[in-house]
């Protein structure tokens, strides 16, 4: 087996042998197959595909190049969730504890933020002495005694991905749809959970832009997982308009606390009850009644020992930024755009987000939102309130922000046409 | 600029910007572009291509890494050839001298083999105490006093092609028709030849498999000639079969002696001679007579004097491998097949070429042929000898041979149908 053969296999529209697979991922991770033969490899993959054999295999040979958990021993059915990312996506805080308060064991490996997305690590930090950073032994305990942990994935997961992923990262071979089914696969599968439910984001903000895309990466992991007895199940959701009223650290973990205390916003509401039903029906759970549970503050009981499970102050105060900036609607009418992508980038330029790995995020940073798509403004009225703790990159994120916000004439076509989108687009079992 | 936005850009089908090129060639030549992104750049060019435009910028990028030669205060005007390499390609050694003879200087700058094609520089390395390495100035000596040199290029002509040529080897991006184009013409244009012509090599043996891409690479590397202000010419021509009688190092300058004494293989000599008159007609001196130098032994002197003056001597024995092994006929009829790809990798596995840069090159090793395609052959008649210092190969050589010799009987449609292809296939201007 030599390298080149390989690539050229696949450079020229060929199928990947299980032997060609197995031997490349192997290779890869020992060191034996450089970075730039498997750049070149992944941009060939990225631009002629891989089929349903391909893909299976590319992800077993990940799985197998690390450590498998095992969560047999615990006394409830596990259910995890993963979300391809969004903005003001902050739909695992609340979601973790619920689906735990309703009687399934939540495991939730997680990672941090890269570019315009924010990561569910970096929001739970902005807690005054949370812990991301737990053992194995550790992570068991927190999911026994209280039910769910979010915490960061081990390095012993699927440590070809994690190679793999970092590679991508610099050579423009992320957006490759067996590439990102097979990455988010092989940890889920290694990380041992019975159940899992996908959130494929479709929209401006998130990977996937078109519904197509998005139904197809969602297929694709749902028929990896089912090969593999987890049972999975996927829901395209919209993320053309950020989720809730929030995007940033400590602003989305505020937001999150009020939809555990009963209210909060009603597009993050309704997508986290979507989402615990679906993970509580895949955990052999269908009769939990997950809306009881944010009612009668059994999730917020889970939340708070969570919290203090991982060292964290479920009472503390959590940090303001240092200064805000109020951007007002500068016309009457009908709020007829508001682009994820626009105010992910801007709350990114704020410090809410990273450029690279090593960068610091800042806690209090982000974009709080007045309105919605759909909602009247009056010129003159509050549209966002913008957060940082560097006051000089206010500039920099409304500059970002042009073009994303648009309202229209209330006696204008736009305005009476316009009905905002519904938050699930489609269900993929 | 970034690394990314460019290679994203070529991923995407989009045409990278003359800004774009400049920048990327440079920050790769500094090392401030990794190999693992240049390699995912060649894997998106060599799949979705690059236009006239960007290849012509491209190939100018690559000419400004570097210095550029200038032959302009020689006394005659200068005449390059290029081949893209084959299976006993020698022209090069009969041709140098055969065109200083009739009149232009002839500086060849040329390499060594990698795989199944021989090197220029490998087969003159054959001669006792032949030297490939000169200085600039040494070789503008050879050039003036002698009207040919064949060496070694220099560091200092297209750095950044030398160090993205090593990376194309490594990463299965060899075979693009914009990377090989703007390869081979930067070194061209760089090395400052008058004019130059181009000898597309078309068949099993060679890069380019089939008439239509060698007829675009071809014309691309015309274009790019021409755009330089070098006059340029290309013929294609057959490489189904090996040139000549023989396919290595020693064996072949053996060969080329025979031609420059007036005798030799028709389709070497046919090749050399359409060659020159190539050559004498872009350099200006149409009415130079190639025939006659062969004829007279003016071509034989500049051989003499052009090996002595980089220290070899023309009169010592060349090298023999210490073992020969007879392939006999095992049928009688016409032979219809000779494989130029299965005779390469045959002479490469006997020791005449190398799998890697640093290998060293058996000077006796090859293959010599006693019958060519067309030619009738009876049972038991030698086809052709193998030699090789290291007879453990022979088996491993013999196994190349496997379906690339073919015998039709005498009486058989396909013998009487059988037309050996000539060697010149087109020409394009």
């Amino acid at each position: 087996m030599d390298v080149i053969s390989v690539i050229r296999t696949k450079r020229d529209r060929g199928e990947l042998s299980p032997e060609q697979i197995d031997w490349v991922i192997d290779a890869y991770t020992r060191g034996a197959v450089a970075d730039e033969q498997m750049s070149a490899l992944a941009m060939a993959i990225l631009l002629n595909g891989m089929n349903r054999t391909e893909i299976a295999r590319w992800t077993a040979a990940m799985i197998a190049s690390g450590e498998r958990m095992n969560f047999d021993q615990l006394s409830r059915p596990t259910a995890d969730k993963h979300s391809t990312g969004g903005v003001g996506d902050k739909i695992t805080l609340p979601l973790a504890p619920l689906v735990a308060a309703c009687g399934a064991a939540v495991p939730q490996l997680s990672g941090r933020g890269l570019g315009h997305t924010g990561g569910t690590l970096d929001k739970l930090e902005s807690i005054p002495g949370w812990r991301a950073l737990l053992s194995n032994a550790e992570m068991l305990d927190v999911l026994e005694s209280t039910g769910a942990v979010i915490c960061a994935a081990g390095d012993g997961l699927a440590p070809a991905d994690k190679k793999l992923y970092a590679l991508r990262d610099v050579t423009g071979t992320v957006e490759a749809i067996p590439l990102i089914a097979s990455s988010i696969m092989s940890k889920k599968i290694a990380e041992g959970t019975g159940s899992l439910v996908l959130d494929v984001k479709v929209g401006s903000g998130a990977f996937m832009k078109t519904i197509e895309d998005a139904r197809e990466l969602a297929s694709t992991m749902v028929g990896l997982g089912t090969d593999h007895g987890v049972k999975t199940v996927a829901l395209l959701t919209d993320m053309a308009t950020p989720l809730g009223l929030t995007a940033g650290n400590a602003l989305e973990v505020r937001e999150s606390v009020e939809v555990l205390a009963g209210g909060g916003p009603a597009d993050v509401v309704e997508l986290t009850l979507a989402l615990a039903r679906e993970m509580l029906d895949a955990a052999g759970l269908p009769d939990a009644d997950p809306e009881k549970a944010l009612r009668d503050g059994s999730a917020m009981d889970v939340w708070r020992r969570m919290i203090q499970a991982q060292g964290g102050d479920p009472d503390a105060e959590l940090p303001v930024a240092r200064e805000q900036h109020v951007i007002n609607a500068s016309s009457s009418g009908v709020l007829t755009r508001l682009d994820a992508y626009a105010v992910g980038v801007a709350a990114w330029r704020l410090g809410a987000g990273r450029a690279r790995k090593e960068d610091v995020v800042q806690a209090g940073a982000g974009i709080e939102l007045h309105a919605k798509p759909g909602d009247r403004v009056v010129a003159g009225q509050p549209l966002m309130t913008l957060h940082t703790d560097t006051p000089e990159k206010f500039a920099y994120a409304i500059e970002a922000l042009d073009g994303g916000v648009l309202t229209a004439d209330a006696h204008s076509a736009a305005a009476a046409d316009f009905v905002p989108a519904p938050i699930v687009l489609d269900r993929i079992a």
